[in-house]
C-alpha cells in the first residue's frame, strides 16, 4: 500500500469515526537478570536490546537509552519527510537525518540539582535528494516540523504519570 | 566495573574538572533505497531498524519510531533504578517497566491542525523486586523520576534546531 493510499484510507476511516485517529502503543522493559544495564524490550511482535557502553557500567550489546531518543526523533523526521512528500506530491528520492544531543552528566547522578537530567541541546542536520527545488524542499520542512510526532515530543511538554506496583 | 564504582570513578572525574560531566551522543539515520518507512540507524558501532507496521505503509521490520520513543524512556527508568539502588544502597533484585502512550492521528495527518501529533498521555508502570520495604522503593521511586534524563525528556521541553543541509 502506497503512502498515499494510506493517507486517504486513513481520512476516510477518521471522517466517518474521528475515534478511529486513537492509537495506543506499548512496549514492555525488563533488566536482564545478573547484569547491570543491560534492557530487553519486546514491541509487539519485536524484540530491542538496549544497554550503557562500559563507561557507564555496561556490556555494550547495543545502543543506550538516550541514543534510543535520538533515533527515535532522526527515523520519525525520515519517515515524516516521507508520508508528507506524498501528502504534498513533493518528489524525494533520499532523506538523510543526523540527531546530535549534548547531556550535562551532573544531573543524571544527582551530582547538581540545577542541572536537568536530559538533553540540554539536540541538533537534527537533514539531508534531502531529489528534483524539486530548494524553496520546495523548505516548505517541506516546515510541514515536516510541524506534523512529527517525536519532534513534537521533544519540544513540548508531555504529560507522564509513573507508577509503582 | 560496577555501577558504584562508574558513579565513583564519575564523581572524582567531574570534581576534577566539570566539562568531564559533558558528554555528546550522535545517531544518523537514513531511509532504506526502495522502501516507504524502513529506516536503517547507525549508532556508534550499533545498527538499528526502525519500520511502521503495514496499517501505516511500511513492511513491519522492526518498531516504529514512536515505539522507539517508549523504549527510550522504559529502558531509561530500568537503568536510573540500577543506577540510583546502587548510589543510595537499596537492594533491588529485578525491574520491569511497561509504557503505554496514546497518539490522536489527526495531528500526524493533518487533519486536524489543533491535534499535537505527538502523545497525548503517556503511563509508566514499574514493578520492583527485591527485600526492602515499600517506603524505600517509594523514595527510590521518588529519586529516579528526578533524575531519569529520558523521563525529563518527556516531560519538559527541550531545544532541537533543524536544518536542511
Amino acid at each position: 500500500m502506497s503512502l498515499t493510499d494510506v493517507i486517504e484510507g486513513t481520512k476516510t476511516a477518521v471522517d466517518a469515526d474521528p475515534r478511529n485517529a486513537a492509537v495506543s502503543f506499548s512496549v514492555a522493559n525488563a533488566l536482564k537478570p545478573g547484569t547491570a544495564t543491560r534492557v530487553d524490550v519486546r514491541v509487539r511482535d519485536h524484540t530491542l536490546t538496549v544497554d550503557e557502553p562500559a563507561a557507564l557500567g555496561g556490556t555494550d550489546t547495543s545502543a543506550n537509552p538516550v541514543e534510543y531518543a535520538l533515533a527515535a526523533l532522526g527515523s520519525c523526521q525520515v519517515i515524516t519527510y516521507q508520508f508528507w512528500a506524498a501528502k504534498l506530491g513533493v518528489p524525494l528520492d533520499g532523506v538523510k537525518v543526523t540527531v546530535d544531543g549534548d547531556i550535562d552528566l551532573h544531573g543524571f547522578f544527582g551530582f547538581s540539582e540545577s542541572t536537568r537530567p536530559g538533553f540540554g541541546d539536540v541538533r537534527v542536520s537533514v539531508e534531502l535528494s531529489g528534483p524539486a527545488g530548494a524553496e520546495v524542499y523548505e516548505d517541506l520542512k516546515r510541514q515536516v516540523d510541524e506534523h512529527c510526532p517525536v519532534l513534537d515530543l521533544f519540544r513540548n511538554p508531555t504529560p507522564v504519570k509513573t507508577s509503582l506496583t
